[in-house]
């Protein structure tokens, strides 16, 4: 019998890059070694392209929607790479029978959200498809950006810091409550946001930052496995460091999900020196979404290109890819 | 109850139009007031972009695959806006249960059309969703040009030429023969190609162009009555030059569809002084994909803003945008 895609192909772990690197890449006829978040646009210097489907179900949860999460994955896939975010896209894949007042409301959340990223929605495209072909609404936006800072996991280097700003696995569980009518006494909200704003205040103010990444599916752990190892070099992080919600631990408990592979959707991870780590951290405390800012690690060697756990009782856990099978559908 | 999407909002006619301007639009704070196929980059002088999604059905058919179609339907959408091409992205969204190497085969045929139209994807998103959530495979491509001339349906005139490179409504017809198992002694294909490398050729030899469209969805007429709305014009085509294949006229005969009202994959409709004429299509008649172009109409006048068909009896008919509800999921 012929392999077959298994929906966790899909879940930004192992599966997914088997997938990229073995089958999707040879077919397309190769792949460039390093694959960023947004990539260089030939004989158009200084500016990068990205692309991100989103097929989230339910389409509106606590803290957002497919809309805006629409713009806010994009935007963050441009600013991770550090390029200010020009202009998107929208491509909309709409099931037959789908309220034109559902429709609306996305449509407005996704034009809030690209007014308040001070940024327009340039060009589209409309299909419908027949009742059962699709799941009420896909959407994908490209977006592109002009470079303003050169980052890559390759100037990651021994001794960096590595810095969050704010809270972990808050996006995928506010899915997932949301699609299973789960019901919590503080009710967790999806981190869903720009990180640019961030960003840009972290630049303009010259904080060196070697590289960049949003941790979305696959977590964390994902987004510090691939740094680690696109980099060669060993990360450490510490679990006491990193800021997690009580409700979120909780809710990760009873799921059975490690937040370190939980997707966020709203957050930054930026590898730099030590020497300007205390100086990012204070800038993005001033700002929205930034307050949490945290130093949650180091880069302690250029071998053997592992991700570890200091954990809370004074252990060491090696952290790994997450396989994939953790969360489907949630961007 | 509440207005629902319904099928033929995705045709490219009418219906779709009122969707865009009446929904879509107002719910995100507003469209620029034409239009184009590919639209430029704020900050970014001389470049536009472009995005399609592709839900063709099924996946393979005679003439092409979902793959190259995705590449060259937005290539061309680049070409037409004068632009050339300089990168595409490329998103999968994938149902659970796919065949492995049927995606491989798909993602061949795209890095082939790629290869062939001399760019590359730089980059890309996979998404998988749970059986019966999509159907088999829908791609996005967004695409990245630069603008060589300026065009717009604006500048469009009276006097004005219309010229095609060739026959016409053949990607309709063989997608939806492929779908129906419908059989003709002479098969027919899609005409799915690139349209840039046509023109380049009339660009190089500066060729005064107005305006250029890729005549997909909804056919020669939608384009034509776009053309005609958008440049305050009216537009006469000539029924008996408009180049069609015996075996198409046919297929359209027994399924009840108007050949004009049928999707193009790699035809290009120009409009240029006819001082030009004449040379672009000696130009066009030395390229592949250009040996059948040929003049289809003129442009006659600024008002009352319709396209005319002169038929093969002398009688003329006037040309309306289709309604949406001939072929679902034909791109």
């Amino acid at each position: 019998m012929a392999d077959k895609i298994r929906l966790a192909h899909g879940g930004g772990g192992v599966l997914m890059r088997e997938l990229i690197e073995e089958q999707i890449g040879p077919a397309l006829g190769g792949l460039p070694q390093e694959l960023p978040d947004a990539a260089p646009i030939p004989h158009a210097d200084g500016f990068v392209m990205t692309t991100d489907s989103f097929v989230v179900k339910p389409l509106f949860f606590k803290g957002g929607d497919i809309g805006s999460l629409a713009v806010h994955g994009t935007i963050n896939d441009l600013a991770v790479s550090g390029a200010q975010p020009l202009a998107l896209s929208l491509a909309l894949i709409i099931e037959e029978g789908l309220d034109i007042d559902e429709l609306k409301k996305v449509l407005r959340s996704t034009g809030d959200a690209v007014h308040e990223c001070g940024i327009r929605i340039i060009t589209g495209d409309t299909k419908v498809v027949a009742r059962g072909e699709a799941d009420e609404l896909f959407i994908n936006t490209a977006g592109v950006g002009k470079i303003i800072k050169n980052v890559s996991s390759t100037f990651v280097q021994e001794g960096d810091c590595v810095l969050i700003n704010g809270s972990i696995a808050e996006h995928g569980i506010a899915v997932m409550s949301s699609r299973e009518g789960l019901r919590f006494d503080t009710p967790i909200a999806s981190d869903s946001a720009s990180i640019w704003p961030l960003v840009k205040a972290l630049l303009d103010e010259d904080i060196e930052i070697h590289a960049m990444r949003d941790p979305t599916r696959g977590g964390l752990a994902a987004c510090c496995v691939e740094i680690a190892d696109a980099a060669g070099c060993s990360i450490e992080l510490e679990e006491k460091s990193i800021p997690i919600r009580a409700e979120v631990v909780a809710a990760c408990e009873m799921l059975g999900l490690d937040p370190l592979m939980v997707a966020n959707e709203g957050k930054l991870v930026a590898f730099l020196p030590k020497s300007d780590a205390q100086k990012a951290v204070n800038i993005l405390h001033k700002l929205p979404n930034g307050e949490n800012a945290v130093i949650i690690g180091h880069v302690i060697g250029r071998k053997p290109k592992s991700v570890y756990l200091q954990t809370r009782w004074g252990g060491r856990r090696i952290i790994e890819m997450p396989y994939g099978e953790e969360l489907p559908r949630i961007c």
